[in-house]
C-alpha cells in the first residue's frame, strides 16, 4: 500500500472523543426537550435528486450546493439545509404523516462554502418546525420551548426577541413609505442593535427614504414600555392599518399563552428590531439571545405560512426555528457546561500479569455499578505507564489493585488530579 | 417554482418518527454499553480525499465508492466504512490519541451497491475497536460486551461463536494441505453450518484438496466437546504446530477471562467453522448469532494485528468488531423489542377556544412531569378531528378538559386502543 498523508478536507472535521463527548450530551438535551414538546425525530437522506434541491434556495446559495452525476448518471446533490427535505418529505407520504405534523431533525447539511470566514462544508443543523397548524399555540410553545432549552443547557442570562413581519408590514404603511423601500427599512431596523437609532436613520437615508417616513419609523421604533403597554400604544397607533392590528393581535394572544405556560416576563420581549432576514417570514418572528459572555443570537424562528404549499400545490401554515447548534457546541465546551461528571471515564489498572483476572473482576464490579470504566488492556504494561496514560487522557479516577490491596481485600483510588490516594473495600 | 415530483433515491431512506425513535433508541444503548466498557465516540466527515479511501478496499469494492470533483477541482469520495477513516484518525492526531485507543463509531456510509439485493446505498455502521493493543484481554472484552448488547436489546437466545485464525493456520498444515489451497479449505469451513459436513467435503474436493486432507480436516471439524475439552484435545493433536497452539493458547485466555467475567458458560462456544471472510484477521474471531427467531449473525469481529500498520507505517496491534446495526433496527422493529412505554407520545386535545388557556397549563404539568405530550396546535379544530389525529398517530393516551371536568377540577384520559375512560384530579 502506497503511503499518503493522513488529512481532512478543508472545511471538513474530524470529531475526538472529547469533542463528540460534548456534541452527544447537547443533541440528548435538544432531543429530550423536543420530544417532551412533542416534536418527533424525522431523517432525511445525505444525496438528494438535485432537482429536488435546485431552484429552491436562490441562485447565490445554490453555488453553495455539492452536486455530482452519480454512477447511473442520476443529477444528485447533499442536503444543504432541512426545511427542503421536510417539505419534499410532507408531499412525498401524505396519509402516513398526519397533519399537523411537529417534526425536528438534527443533521449535518454541506455548503461548499469560503472557509476563510470561519465557515465549515459540513456541520449540523437543528430544526423544529410545526407543519400544518396556523394557531399562535404552535408559536407560543416554540418561545417556550427554546427557553427552556436555554436553561437546561446552563445558560443563566437569555431571552426570546419577538416581532412580527405582518406589524412590520404595518409599520411600512403607517410611515408611508412606497413597497420598494419595505427591504431597504427592514435592513436597516435589523441592525438597530448594531449600529444604534442614528445607524438606522443613516441607512434609511442612504437608500432614499424620505425624512417624514423615517421620522414616523423611528418614532414607533423609540417607544419604550412593557410587551403589553408596547401593543396597547401601537394598537391605538396603527388603528386604521389591518396588516398591523392582525400581527399585534397574534403577538397579544402569543404573549397571553407564555404567562399561562408561567414564563416570567423578562425571559421575553417585543423587539421591534427583530425582523429576520428571510423573505419567507409571513407572521411571529424571534430569536432567542443568550446575554452570558455576549454569545448572542443563537436561533432563527417564525412563522411561514407560504413555504411549505410551494411544495405541496396548496396552503400549508408552517412555524418553528432553526437553533445554531455548532456555535451551541462551542461555547458549551468552552464554558465546561454540560458535564457529566456520572459518567467520565475511569480506569482499572493492572498490577501485574499475575493479577489480571483480580482487576478484571473489579471493572466488571465498577460497570455494574452503572459506571464508565475502561481496564488497561495491556497485561503487561507497567504501572508507571498506565498512570501515565491516565494523565494524557484526562481520566481523573485510577484504580489499583496490587498484592497488598488483595491480602486486605481493599482497592487504592488514584486521583490524577490532586495526586490524592484513598482505599476503599473490594465488594463483590 | 416548478412542480418536482417529491421522492428519494433508489438505496436512500426517509427515516419517519416510528423508525427513528426505534433506530434512536438502538443507537443509544450501543452507546451507553459501548461507554461503560471504556470505548469513546468518534465521528469522521462524510467526504474525504479519495487518495484516503481509494486502494484500500480491493477493486470490486472499489467500484461502490461515491466519488466527484468538488468545487474547488479536488478528487473526494464519500465514506465507504468506518475502519479506514479511523486508521487515517489515529495516523493523523499522534500524541493526540494515546494508545491504546479504544473508540467506537455509529455513522452512516455510502456504497453505489446493487439495490435489487435488499442492500441499501446509505446505511449506518456501527463498530467498536481497541487499537493499540496485544492482550487478549482486549478480545474478551469485546466479546462480554456484545453477549451485553444482546442481552439488552432483548434477545433471549444468543450466544458468541468464536475460533482463531492462528489455530486455522496450524489445521491447514496439520492436514497437510498446500498454502494455495488454504482459502479453499477456509471457505469450505465456513460453510458448514449451512451445507453440513458433507458439503464441505464435496467444496474441498472440488477444490482439488486431495483425500487425506480432508479426512484430517473432517476429523477434526468433527470434534465434539466443552470449550476447554475441545481446547485440549487439539493442544494434543496439534503438538507439533507452534501457530496451532499460539492460537489455542490465546483462546484459552480469552475463555479464563470471560469466566472471571461471569459469562455462563453457554454464551460462548469454540466454534471451528467462523472463518471471518476478510483476510485482514490475524488472531482471535468471533460473531454473535441470535437463535430467537433465526436472526443469526449480528456481528462480525476479529484480531487485525497487521492492518493498523499498512496505514502508520509501524505495526499496531487491533482488535473490535461491526454490529449490522441496520438488521438490528429491523429485527428489533418488527419484534417491539426495546419500547419505551414511558417516554411514549400523548396528546392534550383542546376541547373549545374558548378553553385553550386550561389545555395549555395541562400540557405543562404533564411535561414537568416528565412526559413527551403534544398540545393540539389548533384551537379550532373539532374535537372529533382531534381523536381521530391521535388514532392516525398511533397515540394512545389522549387528555380531555372540557367545562365539565374544569368545573370539577378534573380530567378525562382516553385510552385510545381500549377506548375506556377515566378521570384524574388536576393536580397544579
Amino acid at each position: 500500500m502506497n503511503t499518503i498523508t493522513p488529512r481532512t478536507l478543508k472545511g471538513f472535521r474530524d470529531f475526538l472523543p472529547e469533542d463528540m463527548k460534548v456534541r452527544q450530551r447537547v443533541i440528548a438535551l435538544f432531543r429530550q426537550v423536543f420530544e417532551s414538546f412533542g416534536y418527533e425525530p424525522l431523517e432525511t437522506p445525505t444525496l438528494e435528486h438535485a432537482d429536488i434541491l435546485l431552484g429552491k434556495y436562490g441562485e447565490e446559495a445554490e453555488k453553495l450546493i455539492y452536486q455530482f452525476e452519480d454512477r447511473g448518471g442520476r443529477k444528485v446533490a447533499m442536503k444543504y439545509d432541512l426545511t427542503v427535505p421536510t417539505c419534499r418529505v410532507v408531499a412525498q407520504y401524505g396519509d402516513k404523516i398526519p397533519l399537523p405534523f411537529k417534526r425536528y431533525q438534527i443533521q449535518p447539511v454541506w455548503r461548499a462554502d469560503n472557509t476563510q470566514k470561519g465557515r465549515f462544508r459540513e456541520f449540523f443543523q437543528c430544526d423544529a418546525d410545526t407543519i400544518g397548524s396556523s394557531s399562535m399555540l404552535a408559536d407560543a410553545e416554540f418561545i417556550q420551548m427554546g427557553l427552556e432549552i436555554m436553561k437546561k443547557l446552563g445558560f443563566t442570562d437569555y431571552y426570546a426577541r419577538i416581532n412580527n413581519r405582518k406589524f412590520i408590514d404595518g409599520l411600512v404603511q403607517y410611515a408611508g413609505a412606497t413597497s420598494e423601500q419595505f427591504y431597504a427599512i427592514c435592513i436597516a431596523i435589523d441592525k438597530l442593535e448594531k449600529i444604534g437609532l442614528e445607524g438606522v436613520i443613516g441607512e434609511m437615508e442612504k437608500k432614499g427614504v424620505s425624512a417624514e417616513v423615517i421620522k414616523k419609523i423611528i418614532e414607533v421604533v423609540s417607544l419604550k414600555g412593557t410587551n403589553i403597554e408596547l401593543i396597547e400604544k401601537l394598537t391605538k397607533m396603527m388603528v386604521n392599518i389591518p396588516i398591523a392590528q392582525e400581527g399585534l393581535s397574534e403577538l397579544s394572544t402569543i404573549f397571553s399563552y407564555l404567562k399561562t405556560a408561567q414564563i416570567p416576563d423578562e425571559l421575553y420581549t417585543f423587539d421591534l428590531s427583530i425582523i429576520r432576514g428571510l423573505s419567507y417570514y409571513t407572521g411571529p418572528v424571534w430569536e432567542f439571545t443568550v446575554r452570558d459572555g455576549g454569545v448572542g443570537s443563537v436561533a432563527g424562528c417564525g412563522r411561514y405560512d407560504k413555504l411549505v404549499g410551494l411544495y405541496l400545490g396548496r396552503d400549508v401554515p408552517a412555524t418553528g426555528g432553526s437553533f445554531g447548534i455548532e456555535r451551541l457546541f462551542e461555547v458549551i465546551k468552552e464554558r465546561g457546561l454540560l458535564k457529566d461528571e456520572a459518567n467520565k471515564l475511569e480506569l482499572v489498572t493492572i498490577f501485574s500479569s499475575d493479577l489480571v483476572q483480580q482487576s478484571l473482576a473489579l471493572v466488571n464490579t465498577l460497570r455494574n455499578q452503572g459506571k464508565s470504566v475502561m481496564l488497561y488492556p495491556d497485561e503487561k504494561a507497567k504501572l508507571e505507564k498506565q498512570l501515565k496514560y491516565a494523565n494524557k487522557k484526562n481520566i481523573e479516577t485510577v484504580y489499583i489493585l496490587g498484592p497488598e490491596e488483595i491480602a486486605n481485600k481493599q482497592v487504592k483510588i488514584k486521583n490524577m488530579k490532586t495526586g490524592e490516594q484513598t482505599v476503599a473495600k473490594l465488594s463483590r
